[in-house]
């Protein structure tokens, strides 16, 4: 094989492909990027085994074939190259080298054979999105998902496409994150579960502009994305998502309206006192134009006022400051309209054309 | 006690005092920092017995008085006000009252009495020099102090000031740093070994404009720091400092001028096949014209040619990278010169009129 491309292509390339590659695999060879040079393209391939990415390089072929590179050393080297035109040619012994103006490279690869690549799969309905739009909803919900594995299905997302409309929830024993986004097209009904990993790994892939399309497949047991020059494969997770309509109740005794940055500096105050696996609440005295917060514990104590806008009755109600602070910090809008209940009752945070919701358990406390 | 200030000075005046906090310390009052209000001011002291910073805040006395209050908890409580006037005052419970805006905190301190704070010390014969000077000369020299305390007058800086010339010298056993700068007074003679970790504070504290002045006290035991507002007193490193001048050897056999940009570029590629524990040397191939670079271990190989201008012998000489890497780093000019005795002696790298010297023992290699 010998390829030439430009260091930049390169790097981004190598970048992307990195992020399916295995850690400390079963079979070493998946910790390697395949570089592939054939039918006038050069491609990076890496797989996890649970995610697969091939990306293409611009570049020449000048002589066809393909090897197996350690992810970690090509990503390091490619990064430290100086800004020029890079080769790399492979001999008969499987050893590559790098050339990059007076810098020469020497490092020993392995044949390509063994590697795992994409697996070869029908696309069939092929819904489009907006990087921007993907890569939003998937930030604003992934922190909601089950740290732990024992629920196998809440260490992933919910994506549900009905006709224009399709709907990513995230949720773990405490919270719910629900994000709603119209498609520009029509599309039949799809519901899939898409591990989280796959998904922070999609956010960092992503390009985050509105222009630029992302073709997502569906498939049975797999989820395709398709952007320019790359593709992503994930398996999905098998099973059915909890079903969370029937938590989606809109009754409420009491609506509060406050200033998002006002509550979200507030709060990050009152965490001040609550160390690492402590549940300390803080306490919420919902009055007729402003809300008490309050923390108290071993390591002292804070009130703090805020001006806010209610109806309904007064609440007084305790919650888990992180969770509100997620909630509250994956929301862009300047001001936010908070539900409640009852002090049993979660509440729900949701704009009014709920193209989010967030919802919150509140957590009891002693007074 | 209570004070009103600023938050923005609180916060300034805090991140210097935290400082010189201790941490784990036995008394657990110097964990703290001591606020003082008393006769027109309010000065903040920390000590950690090694090094001790006081520091003062502009603001407004209404009751005197003095409090400790933990460091840490301090620090996260003001960093985190919103930007408004700030209020502490204290109870006869020593519970801290601050108050910022509609947020009240409190917090519980400690009486001031057993705190430790700076110590009474004669001041004579100030020494001064521009702020950006000081953070300059330490951070160019810093690297080279001995990490280990084997032997503790290696991990200080030796400060030698004879006339208007001063000296500041790191070693360990393989590389030497030394930087002269010239005063603008002249002073007597003045010969202290200043503990590195007090000179890293330093520089944190140093504002680095060069029309702050900053006022130096070399005590028998001591040394003080005079800043606007802020005073640093740090314990000496007892004991007789290495003799350098018998090292500064000015004959070389080969001299070399390289590019530091380029010559850094390299090194940093070639240290991709130096693992963590590993003593791969560079190998310096040092011909008329150029300079070939190799490096060669299990993980593959680099070469390297760099263009320079050579003046002697040919030579061909092993560093390990790390330190090459440091002196190149901590130099500004865009070309430097290196000299060469021989592969067994050190190499020399210098400007004409030696405001800095770096000297590097070379290491063994098998060709």
């Amino acid at each position: 094989m010998k390829i030439i491309c430009r260091k930049s292509d390169l790097v981004k390339a190598v970048s992307i492909a990195l992020r399916a590659v295995a850690v400390r695999s079963i079979s070493s060879i998946q910790e390697c990027i395949l570089i592939t040079a054939a039918h006038g393209y050069i491609t990076l391939t890496s797989n996890n085994l649970e995610m697969c990415i091939e990306t293409k390089v611009e570049g020449e072929i000048e002589v066809e074939g393909k090897i197996a590179l350690d992810a970690k050393m090509l990503s390091d080297i490619v990064r430290k190259l100086p800004e020029e035109e890079v080769t790399i040619r492979t001999d008969d012994h499987m050893v590559a080298t790098i050339l990059c103006g007076k810098a020469v490279f020497n490092i020993s690869g392995k044949d390509g054979e063994d590697f795992s690549g994409l697996p070869v799969l029908e696309k069939e309905d092929r819904i489009e999105i907006s990087q921007l739009t993907l890569k939003d909803v998937i930030s604003k919900t992934i922190f909601s998902i089950a740290q732990t594995d024992s629920n196998r299905i809440l260490t992933g997302e919910l994506f549900e496409i009905n006709g224009s409309g399709m709907k990513v929830v995230a949720l773990d024993s405490h919270r719910v994150a629900i994000q709603r986004v119209e498609l520009k097209e029509s599309y039949g009904h799809k519901k899939v579960i898409i591990p989280g990993k796959t998904l922070n790994e999609m956010t960092k892939i992503l390009s985050g502009e509105a222009d630029d399309i992302i073709g997502m497949y569906c498939l049975p047991n797999h989820v395709i994305f398709e952007m320019e020059g790359t593709t992503v494969v994930s398996a999905l997770i098998e099973g059915e998502y909890i079903d969370i309509d029937r938590m989606l109740s809109r009754d409420y005794e009491t609506k509060v309206k406050i200033n998002r940055q006002v509550m979200l500096g507030c709060i990050d105050r009152a965490t001040l006192f609550v160390r690492e696996g402590d549940k300390k609440p803080i306490i919420m005295d919902i009055q007729d134009g402003f809300m008490k917060l309050n923390i108290d514990s071993v390591l002292g104590s804070m009130d703090e006022d805020i001006d806010i806008e209610k109806e309904g009755r007064d609440i007084m109600i305790g919650f888990n400051p992180k969770f509100m602070v997620d909630a509250l910090r994956a929301i862009s809008d300047e001001d936010v309209s908070l539900y409640f209940l009852n002090p049993k009752a979660p509440c729900f945070i949701r704009n009014d054309k709920e193209s989010y919701t967030y919802i919150i358990l509140p957590v009891n406390f002693v007074r």
